[in-house]
């Protein structure tokens, strides 16, 4: 008979090599292997790098984007938070014209009209909206984010979420739920009364809660939810169970009708993608806190309308870099296939700009069940995007590489330098209007973006050691 | 510019290396690497193998144990289940007699007796237990499990989990919560008026939902907190949220009053390892439907007293086959060091007997923040117990490698064989009564109780083709 002392060492060759690997990579910064930059960037990369701004502004930049502590405030109509007039309509995405609107923003768009009594179907909508009937713009330029087709009008309520930092806030419309709902462009009947049920019983009593009890700390929830295999993207489980927790005594102590508390708690409870009109605009306060830097190559803002795919970047102000909107390559829901898909589309990229969703997905293995690919897939897109990122984030840590923060503030220039794309994972939305959710999967950004994005940074380089050569931060 | 088709290949060594080996061993069965027999067990491991039943009988255990539904399925108190006496009690681990019993047991029996109204006080409760005055047996021989010193008294709520396979019942007291609890050894005022808060309030409260909602589907849960991060022993974070959206709705139904729902709902919500308390039930019931099969090898019980560590077998009924507690190698709470550990204790080495736990930790690399050890600790000790256990659980999946199941059914000869001993994580008590939880950390069990089990499986042993030489399976 033996008996150990100690627990004995690994007997397995497969074992320790998998444990071997894992902490050479933990213990040690990963090896950078450069690709050539992409052809034509050269000059204007050579000209950013002799900026004698661009390090310290980058710097700073994800300085102040991982410092922000994004926390959820209260509950407001649109009209009051975002100062929308009622024939104000906002979206996702860069700018985009009714004319060139995808199926599924025209769909959200029609039914945003219809549940604020200015149209009484799709048809007459789509009139109103062709003739000029109504303002469009992005959420971004309101300080807001908005899932997939990421339409608000006047009266639906917004959550605020508010940086306990720098007192920034930034809005999000509470999640629908799955099904047919106007985020992936469905209009129907059933639509229309879940957005008036949100406006009516479901908003007052969150604000009332809230207001109850404080603010919620949402970058401890994300943080928390990371360690519980959620991305806070596409995987929001555990974030929407915290989140639960977190607000349903105060809930309970509203003082509301009991029914409504019960029917709020069945509501939340019933849609695990809850959790992600807060993990956005979280997001969105902290990519705005890194915004309008001289010099800094930090992107502040990926977003897409299924028309085209745009990204912002701190030295360039609120000017938008756009090109085609790509496919996305994914599962599909039964009886759907990729002939049923409209193109990339939403805000939701706001959590991939801030070192979550796609960055974090080393975090969630279990999401490539919803958005494809293997475990492996999981763990390489996150390794690969500390290659463009310019920092670790200092609270949210991937616990499988041995803590290590996500890769966080995609740098402009790393990405044309070294051919590197962000990772991304969505919704697929149907292409047709009145569809809804069709899939999910991953998907790459066009190149071309920040290719045109280093331009505008290099028009705008100081000589070393001199001034910016641009007087306006906006165009 | 470039515009990539599909998504770019690895650039960095680092990361491929990584993936590599993690698909590598996805993809294959672990290579398995046999260390030389314990000493003196070779005739023993030798007349096991040539029993023509070990194979078939063993597989039907483990078969039994994984094909297990677990269900929470009511709240009653322990008199009722268990049919438990007045001056009757239940403890952790295999029997111990009060003049033998660790500090924490000694705590935990003094607590109850004072909660029966049996004893004012420690010392005139010792008096009593040490006069015969009452009688004491294991949890595991009432089909109950307990966490820590385990004591269960006639006025103790249990839930009643039912395995819906076979109809099977077993049964665990509601978990106290953190800080100065029973199951740490702990009786002060503060202690005994919790256990009667859980009887008179919590206790009814979770009942009356329970029946109005039908059973909670355990399995499911344990499933899904094992993509969440748990392990379901010593982290039960997404466990016990994910319990808490099962059961809120029903809660609010069940016309108990509003208070004590808020109560009942901040107090779940206020301890993580509440779901620790089904979880154990769950395997207990797992584990025995895989009982006393002539001839199996398979371990159906670990459990300890802060005496002894103790394990039965499915082949070999009811005997223990114990040695002395070991300690605990961990992380202590500030102001508690080793010297004031208690050793090994409580059964909640169930969960490790039915493939979770220690078994699971890859599952949870964030435990390792409060067991000690790091990452790379977590994923081996999962990958280690491959090479003692006799299956792969069809419903218990770690997304990290692959959605493998987790390794399931210790085998005693496989731990004699190889040298590779349980993986077993845990709650540390403070050695004297009236102290509670110091620490959290890994256990090695004693390898001489895995010897003595292939040694009595061996007396038991049937010549190849006959049927067993021991005539009664209880000894």
């Amino acid at each position: 008979m033996i008996e150990l002392d100690e627990s004995p060492t690994m007997v397995t060759v497969g074992a320790s090599l998998f444990a071997d690997a894992l902490s050479a990579q933990v213990a040690s910064p990963l090896q950078v292997q450069w690709a050539p930059p992409v052809p034509g960037s050269d000059a204007d990369l050579a000209v950013i790098a002799a900026d004698g701004r661009t390090h310290a502004a980058s710097a700073e930049s994800v300085r102040r984007l991982t410092a922000a502590s994004p926390r959820w405030v209260d509950v407001v109509p649109a009209r009051e938070a975002l100062g929308l007039g009622p024939r104000e309509f906002l979206h996702a995405g860069p700018p985009v014209a009714w004319a060139d609107a995808s199926g599924p923003i025209r769909g959200a768009l029609a039914g945003a009209m219809i549940y604020e009594g200015l149209a009484e179907n799709f048809e007459e909508a789509g009139r109103i909206a062709a003739q000029g009937g109504i303002s469009l713009e992005p959420c971004h330029s309101r300080s807001a984010v908005g899932p997939m087709a990421g339409v608000v009008s006047a009266s639906m309520p917004v959550s605020v979420i508010e940086d306990e930092e720098n007192g920034r806030r930034a809005y999000c419309t509470l999640n629908e739920g799955l099904g047919k709902v106007l985020r992936y462009g469905a209009y129907s009947p059933e639509v229309i009364d879940r957005l008036r049920w949100l406006e009516r019983v479901l908003a007052p009593l969150l604000g009332a809660t809230l207001r109850k009890r404080g603010p919620v700390d949402v970058r401890s929830l994300i943080a928390q939810a990371l360690q519980m295999g959620d991305e806070c993207h596409n995987r929001n489980r555990a974030a929407t169970s915290l989140l639960l927790r977190e607000i349903t005594p105060d809930m309970l102590e509203s003082g509301a009708r009991s029914e409504d508390i019960v029917a709020a708690f069945r509501f939340i409870n019933g849609n695990d993608h809850f959790f992600l009109n807060l993990s956005m605009p979280a997001g969105k306060v902290a990519a705005d806190a890194g915004r309008d830097i001289p010099g800094s190559t930090m992107v502040v803002a990926m977003a897409r309308n299924g028309t085209e795919f745009g990204i912002q970047v701190s030295g360039t102000g609120d000017e938008w870099f756009t090109a085609p909107a790509p496919p996305v390559k994914g599962l599909y829901f039964p009886g759907f296939g990729p002939e049923d898909a409209g193109l990339d589309i939403g805000d939701s990229t706001i959590t991939e700009t801030t070192g979550i969703g796609g960055f974090a997905m080393a975090t969630a293995p279990a999401i490539v069940l919803f958005v494809g690919g293997d475990v492996s897939d999981a763990l390489e897109n996150t390794l690969r995007m500390y290659e463009i990122t310019l920092a670790e984030h200092p609270f949210y840590k991937v616990p499988i590489l041995g803590f290590r923060g996500t890769p966080t503030g995609i740098d402009a220039t790393l990405v044309v330098r070294s051919g590197v794309l962000p990772a991304v994972n969505t919704g697929i939305a149907g292409r047709e209007p009145g569809v809804g959710q069709v899939g999910a999967g991953l998907v790459v950004p066009p190149m071309s973006v920040f290719v045109d994005a280093a331009r505008a940074l290099a028009r705008r380089a100081a000589p070393q050691g001199a001034p910016g050569r641009s007087e306006s931060r906006n165009q």
